[in-house]
């Protein structure tokens, strides 16, 4: 008996426009795409990298293939441009988090650690013990406290200053301050980068970086005074080797605390630096690619999602035979169809962010003290990092929830732990938490649009992120109708300067009534964080929308002003009750606003299989058999069962707990079918009874069940 | 060095009510809250029940530690009445929703599709055999299929009847058709209730049910065509060995068709059932026992969130020393208490469902064909039926959304498998999908609260939950401003008639169209989901006003009076674009809305800790040290993660991968310290180099991290 179903090719037929061109503009260049499917098919071979079987793996299992990959890593990072390299790890960051983070601690942050806050002399000397190489030195970064999480200020670790030894003594007090989920601490590292309160002769000088050993590198064997143990299982990235530490009077040579900022001479003076400690552009570069991440993550679910929906059938519709495909279903592409388009959007923002930064970056290294231009490019600084916090929320929320409505349109299948959703939706859901939890980071946002308001309203020059709080009568802005890309920007803009001026109004309501900045702050939080929201989504509208316009006409740029429009729309549909509010649509064009949804998911579900394909993700990125490339959903799907799950041997409890059961007393026998049972006698009996009156018709009760 | 928190006590000082009073009312009764109390008791002390190490066992060791309860479960839903073991029963789901399925496949459903589909004497026949005890038989419910979900119709297994032998021959025609997650398949049962379509004579009579022996009871060998394979990992729930099942010319007796409805003489003669098949009452059990268990598992995590809320504490606010509880930021009140209000919501729409359905079951056991009242019991079912898919919807995603949402409340240790929230989303994210996909259920709302509207037009009498459709004057309510409960019903009612009508509106256009009835279903399908959302907000918030309304006066009252108003203000902030749209509140009142829920949050924060304990869930059921009751968080934590995490004596890959790596030529000496490496020397350039022009100022960059 055959088992038909629709072919992929079909939906692949003469897309409107040129895939590769689609995705060379997606990856921000042919370039960028080239090398992906290097570094694809690089590790597509490599042993390592295997991905099919991670599902099964056990935690001690999974760490020690995350090990693996170490070495081969190791050598790119060397020889590798940075730019290079950099995407190497944002495509292996969608591949395999939890290496991603493993290595991340080491290169990134402890690394970083050094770069930021060590002298010359320093960071060379820990070059030569062989921090770049990992030949001599592998580092974790051993900020965060078991108490003490978002507030590093609040540290409560000490590195008490010893002029009798020019020594440091690192030292945890007590258990809230012990150093917790230090990535690589468990069973990787050899030194960390300790954050401690600094205290010379009895005076504490703030949280500062101190170098300290952990474990020697011939022995592995822990140094005396540290005490390290694993922080266990996870919700996800378990191959990544958290652990905590505590330090019990720990001596470091006083050259091991980072001294480029804060000094401690022989003497036991403390120098405080004079200039300002640029690490914004820090936190810009994690947020940054934390934007790219919730865009590729979301992508990856979607490829699984829209592929499976283009295989998958459910209920015929009228007299057909053949069942209806999920991705026909106007209800499913409400469901997946806006989704897409946030990906995308997230995806163009991303590179826009990247570009910004990266410029930033550059006019930051070359920017003097005496620079005219100082002012204006702290200020592009400060509003950039400001706009990325926001960002990173709300990117990372969204990323989120779509991983867990793709496997929800999955139906059971997107349960199954070979579906990959379960394991993304658990490797992705620390980005809301960690580099800032999303709420705080979202009020933090809002904290700034207050600052932009008042500027706004003093006809102060605005960084561009804000420029349109500025513009005239933003306020009072109105729908032409067109529900085109310019007067859904004005909506956006309209809208969000209404709720940013509501938030500046109620925190200077505070402020009259007498309270404290920081206290009027918190009573404004949650009118900031409504401003944070609706000023994202408006800002994600915009730079897709830019990066679109940028684009060379043609079929690939009519798709994303579609595609654009799609994101455009629904999130103001999402969000609407602000758009009614402040006035900008009535409610007869919000219901226009929902049947140009509806019309624009009907049109991109048209194209949304050569769509997806432009994401370019192989099948060994993406994981899942429910998402193959050709359409064997269910082929590949039973294969994987059968090859994770082989038969065993003996059954494994039934002697000691299945069999007692069957047996106990009263047990019936099997060897006696009685098939009859007297059946047929009692079915007539039961035929003569409801010889009665009949009012009720017979209903199929499985109807009930259906679709439609 | 002292490690300062707050205690709990302080928290449950003299609150302004009973907790215990206000514990029976949400039980239902005191009779209940004993119950629960004692079952609590007995599962800590079993041995089986140990919840503390589950997060590091193996899918192996969870399906054995799950198959250990069974017995002590036989003993009791054989001795106890019907009404004492479902309370266990929803305990246990609590505690353990792995065991809960298990249990429930083989009690719930086989024993459920035996109930509703044997003739008296094949009951007693399966009795015999042992079905009630499991003392021969244990069952699973064979229905599923790998590319057939809710759509049971469309099931391809095939039964077709060989007179010569008075046999079915089961088939599995092709993968497609395999059975798939089949609940105890893989490595439990010993017969399955197989849904197959039925063939006579080579014509097909509908899915009709077949119990199929798959194993020797004294063996656990699979019989002669039986494949069975186990699916393995899943997202959660791996304590339940769910498993395919593909049959190969499988033969069994006719009698093993369950025959109540539909029977099959010997002579092969087919005769289908006059009455309508009740499955409505059966679907309704199912979906009142997730409503009340949304309820009970929003409250499970929302008891860790406050109350470890209450004990971290996070940056000091102004001059403090002491840093400020988590609870007392309006934000995280804002992050938690409306979820509180939104549990307790959900758990008297439970309750208060719970008494319909038992009343309705009844009322249908009465029930006589010619029943002067047959029309009216069969609309009511008919409208709580439909009410109650959209009750199953939208309280599992919102239970969903809480576990996740009081896991971010956590911060990174929400993030710990020992924090609990990865566990129970884990667990909990399959209720959105099985008894029907949510958004397909909420579409089956949409379809029937049109049917509604079109009645309420015509001026026919309407089901209870669907009256206020029929109200004076619904499209057009103002808001009195007063906001008081009556005020939030009226907004309820208006919003939902609104929407429900807007619904209606465009079904109509389309069949006026010429589209065919399903296919306007279809293309309304936005709209039907909207007004699932909106009639069921409204629902919850009734069912909850109407359980305070029947209280008697007192403390207890008044509180839930506030957690109800609470409730219905929040949901209305949350879903504003439509109280707006419909006119039924100004932009100015849903400021007020807005500030009410604010006043509210901070309100009910000052007794949530209190409120919280009168969920009454142990510690052994929480099973999160972060939701101790006694406040010990950072103690438990530790000693858990100790627990779970014994130091290994040798590192598991240390010579293979590390040292290779460490020991990679270019490797520095770290027996070489070079303390000082020139560092002073260097400290002194950098001091003269710095002696210039300075125009920024010092800025303590991890400022920028702090909450404000």
């Amino acid at each position: 008996m055959a088992f038909p179903r629709p072919k992929p090719t079909t939906e692949r037929a003469n897309p409107p426009f040129n895939v590769r061109k689609l995705s060379a503009l997606m990856h921000g260049s042919e370039k960028a795409l080239v090398l992906k499917e290097k570094f694809m098919a690089e590790i597509a071979r490599h042993p390592a990298f295997k991905l099919s079987d991670i599902h099964d793996l056990s935690k001690d299992e999974l760490r020690e293939r995350t090990m693996e990959k170490f070495a081969s890593m190791v050598y790119f990072v060397t020889t590798e441009s940075l730019e290079t390299f950099t995407l190497r790890m944002q495509l292996i960051g969608i591949a395999d988090p939890s290496f991603w983070t493993r290595f991340g601690v080491s290169y990134g942050l402890f690394l970083g650690a050094l770069r930021s806050g060590a002298t010359p002399n320093q960071m060379s000397y820990w070059v030569d013990k062989g921090v770049l190489g990992l030949n001599g030195v592998i580092g974790c970064f051993a900020m965060t406290e078991l108490a003490h999480g978002s507030n590093v200020a609040g540290l409560e670790t000490t590195a008490t200053f010893d002029p009798s030894s020019d020594e440091f003594v690192i030292h945890t007090p007590h258990l809230g301050a012990t150093k917790w989920w230090i990535g690589g601490a468990a069973s990787t590292a050899t030194h960390a980068a300790v954050f401690a309160q600094l205290i010379v002769n009895g005076k504490k000088h703030g949280v500062k970086t101190f170098v300290t050993q952990l474990r020697d590198t011939k022995t592995f064997q822990l140094l005396p005074g540290i005490t390290i143990g694993d922080i266990g299982k996870k919700m996800g990235r378990d191959g990544i080797d958290n652990g905590y530490i505590q330090f019990t009077y720990v001596r470091v040579p006083r050259a091991h605390m980072l001294m480029k900022h804060t000094q401690v001479s022989r003497e036991g003076v403390v120098t405080e630096p004079p200039l300002a400690q640029l690490t914004y552009g820090a936190l810009l570069g994690g947020r940054t690619s934390m934007v790219a991440d919730s865009s590729n993550s979301a992508k990856k679910a979607l490829t699984v999602a829209v592929r499976y929906a283009a295989v998958r059938r459910q209920f015929a519709s009228g007299k057909n035979e053949i069942e209806t495909q999920l991705l026909d279903y106007p209800i499913h592409q409400r469901r997946l169809m806006p989704l897409v388009a946030q990906a995308i959007a997230m995806g163009f923002t991303g590179l826009r962010l990247q570009a910004m930064y990266e410029d930033m970056t550059a006019s930051l290294d070359r920017l003097e003290p005496s620079d005219p231009n100082l002012e204006d490019i702290l200020d592009k600084l400060k509003e950039t990092h400001a706009t990325s916090a926001g960002l990173k929320a709300f990117c990372t929320w969204a990323c989120l929830d779509t991983i867990d409505k793709c496997r929800q349109s999955c139906g059971g299948h997107g349960y199954s732990a070979y579906s990959n959703f379960p394991g993304m939706y658990a490797d992705f859901a620390v980005q809301c938490t960690w580099e800032g939890d999303n709420t705080i980071l979202s009020l933090q946002a809002g904290r700034a649009l207050i600052g932009a308001w008042g500027a706004a309203i003093k006809k102060r020059r605005l960084a561009p992120g804000v420029a349109y709080l500025g513009l005239p009568n933003v306020l009072s802005l109105k729908s032409d109708s067109s529900l085109s890309l310019e007067d859904i920007q004005s909506a956006w803009s309209c809208v969000a300067a209404n709720v940013v001026k509501k938030a500046n109004q109620e925190y200077l309501v505070h402020l009259k009534s007498g309270k404290a900045k920081d206290v009027a702050m918190e009573q404004t939080s949650q009118s900031r964080f409504i401003a944070a929201k609706l000023h994202t989504y408006g800002y994600i509208f915009r730079m897709f929308r830019e990066a679109v316009e940028e684009m060379p006409q043609g079929e690939e740029r009519k798709l994303l002003e579609k595609v654009c429009r799609l994101y455009g729309l629904w999130q103001i549909e999402e969000q609407q009750g602000y758009f009614l509010k402040y006035g900008y649509f009535t409610a007869e064009q919000i219901d226009k606003v929902q049947e140009a949804v509806d019309a624009l998911c009907l049109e991109i579900r048209g194209v949304a299989v050569p769509l997806i394909d432009s994401f370019a993700l192989s099948d060994h990125i993406v994981n899942s058999p429910l998402g193959k490339w050709d359409g064997s959903v269910y082929e590949s799907y039973f294969a994987q069962v059968q090859a994770s799950n082989p038969p065993l041997k003996t059954h494994p409890y039934f002697d000691r707990l299945i069999r007692p059961l069957l047996e106990r007393e009263n047990s019936g026998s099997n060897d006696d079918p009685e098939r009859e049972m007297g059946l047929d006698d009692e079915l007539k009996e039961m035929k003569a009874e409801r010889e009665g009156p009949q009012e009720v018709r017979r209903e199929d009760s499985w109807h009930d069940s259906r679709n439609e």
